[in-house]
């Protein structure tokens, strides 16, 4: 089959590989899977990742390895990307995303959905309903990683909750939240993906260096950058808290001593829930469209991921109807 | 009256000033009051803090400013330290530790109990039992501290936690937390101070430059140091929870990512209740006896100041009976 390849310099190329044949889990047929952030991270060596990477993506299942996973053939899929060892405390109460022996598709010692064909165990698939169509299917994962949020902390209606980053992730955190307050600010620093936040009813100011004035309950930093959680702390409240969404690679040099006098609480965020992500896709109360900026056939990878360093979301179709 | 200052060179110097009269407040004979890791920063510039130093202390009301407060003369006392406006959303919360405007004593705005007579609205005082001595009464502060992290979390019976720092706090925060789990370990890097968290009956270990294996629920930092809050993120079970209890001065380079993957919750910590304080003291619960390096008079601050740097409590006896 036709699939990216991370290789031993980190380097990107299309190549021939085998179908993956995991014992005992479904293949998938890959139709659009899209590139995120992490993606781009891992061609910067985070998480020494070498394989195929990609792990947001939306397909229809093939084949199953397991008998009693048959009635999956046929159905339309997007795909929990965590598999945890099935044997430790944290798999035991159902929360593989922390197994520490997992594997996490395309990120961590498995193969991703960059590719023609993906390999999941059945426990980790959701089927897609007909309604939310592959653009929007697509994004299953990373907006079942902003419903995250929502099970970590109750947000009151009156709640004012500010968004720092305009980019993909930032756009979906900001809609996510508007179904739970409708006091939700994006602060960005790009007018375009301001304008897009605005098309989506979302409030979006250009943030000042130095923030000032209106402080909030509740800040999220998906910005993705070592000052995001500095400029997060400025924005935020006495005893409010803030939302790490960013897996920022890097030492970022912070002075933790406002955390305190504040008694700020910093919550680490990371996958989520995905029956209330397909639920938001199929109501309509998270957009999509206009954070595609760009849907690639995989042969253009190389431009593609050139693109999504500065573009919304870029998206491979890669299995077209 | 005799009182420490804390002049525009940062100096510490001996002087006689005048007896405070903040209208309407209580005014406060000082009979003892202890040195804390907060003093010893304000002699290094943090806060910016010019005047009289000193917040942990234990008193006896000598005059009422309110012809309602005058029930409170002749009773031994100790005092929060935070006095709001009492005009803004906090203060109507009943949170005026969190009051944009403020004082704090011997920190902000208003001087403190390194003096003959300390100043405070009859609000902030807390009536000592005489069960309590004066040199356990001085620690009702710093102990109120430590029951702030029981207010802000649940903490089962069955949870594990670590208490980064064998100092003063760390052994205070190590026994508070004890009254909730009996696993609490305190890991240190100086073993006599680890020798004296053994005689108070708690599990005490050298840390290692890097720690590895066991995993705690809860880390509570109490380093002051920049390398504390990596430590605590090196011990903590994903999910878990590190509380921030060091109001370290300057940037601390963290890496934030393992915040987000491990999806841990830090908590900033600061002020705490009075009443469960003054109770733990009086039940025994908490022992500080061990904890007192030295009790000196006001004049000798100089070395009593050094010796803080690397003792445990050292104390101020002000007005002996």
């Amino acid at each position: 089959m036709k699939a990216l390849m991370i290789g031993e310099s980190a380097a990107l190329t299309l190549r021939d590989v085998p179908v993956p044949d995991h014992d005992g889990e479904c293949r998938i047929r890959v139709r659009m899977a899209g590139i995120c952030g992490t993606d781009l991270q891992l061609l910067e060596g985070y998480a020494g990742f070498r394989g195929i990477p990609g792990h947001e993506f939306v397909g229809v299942v093939e084949s199953a390895g397991a008998p009693e996973d048959r009635e999956w053939i046929g159905r339309r899929v997007a795909g929990e990307i965590n598999i945890g060892c099935g044997r430790c405390d944290f798999c035991a109460a159902g929360v593989r995303e922390h197994c520490s022996n997992r594997t996490v598709l395309g990120i961590r010692e498995r193969g991703g959905a960059f590719a023609e064909y993906v390999s999941l165990p059945s426990c980790n698939l959701h089927a897609i309903p007909d309604s939310v169509p592959d653009r929007a299917a697509v994004f299953v994962e990373p907006v079942a990683a902003c419903c995250r949020i929502l099970e970590q902390m109750e947000i009151a209606h009156e709640a004012r909750v500010a968004v720092l980053g305009d980019g993909r992730m930032g756009l979906l955190v900001a809609q996510v939240l508007k179904t739970a307050t409708p006091n939700v600010v994006i602060f960005g620093r790009h007018e375009k993906k301001l304008a897009v936040a605005r098309t989506l009813g979302l409030s979006a100011q250009l943030a000042a260096p130095r923030f000032s004035g209106a402080r909030f309950d509740i800040v999220v930093d998906v910005t993705g950058r070592s000052d995001g959680l500095t400029d997060a702390l400025d924005l935020v409240k006495p005893r409010g808290t803030v939302v790490l969404k960013s897996t920022f690679h890097g030492e970022a040099p912070i002075e933790t001593w406002p955390i305190v006098v504040e008694e700020v609480t910093l919550v680490g965020s990371r996958c989520g829930p995905f029956d209330p992500a397909i639920a938001l896709l199929a109501s309509g109360a998270v957009r999509i469209d206009p954070l595609i900026s760009r849907v690639a056939p995989l042969d253009d990878f190389a431009s593609a991921f050139r693109d999504a360093r500065t573009a919304l979301k870029v998206l491979f179709e890669i299995a077209p109807r």
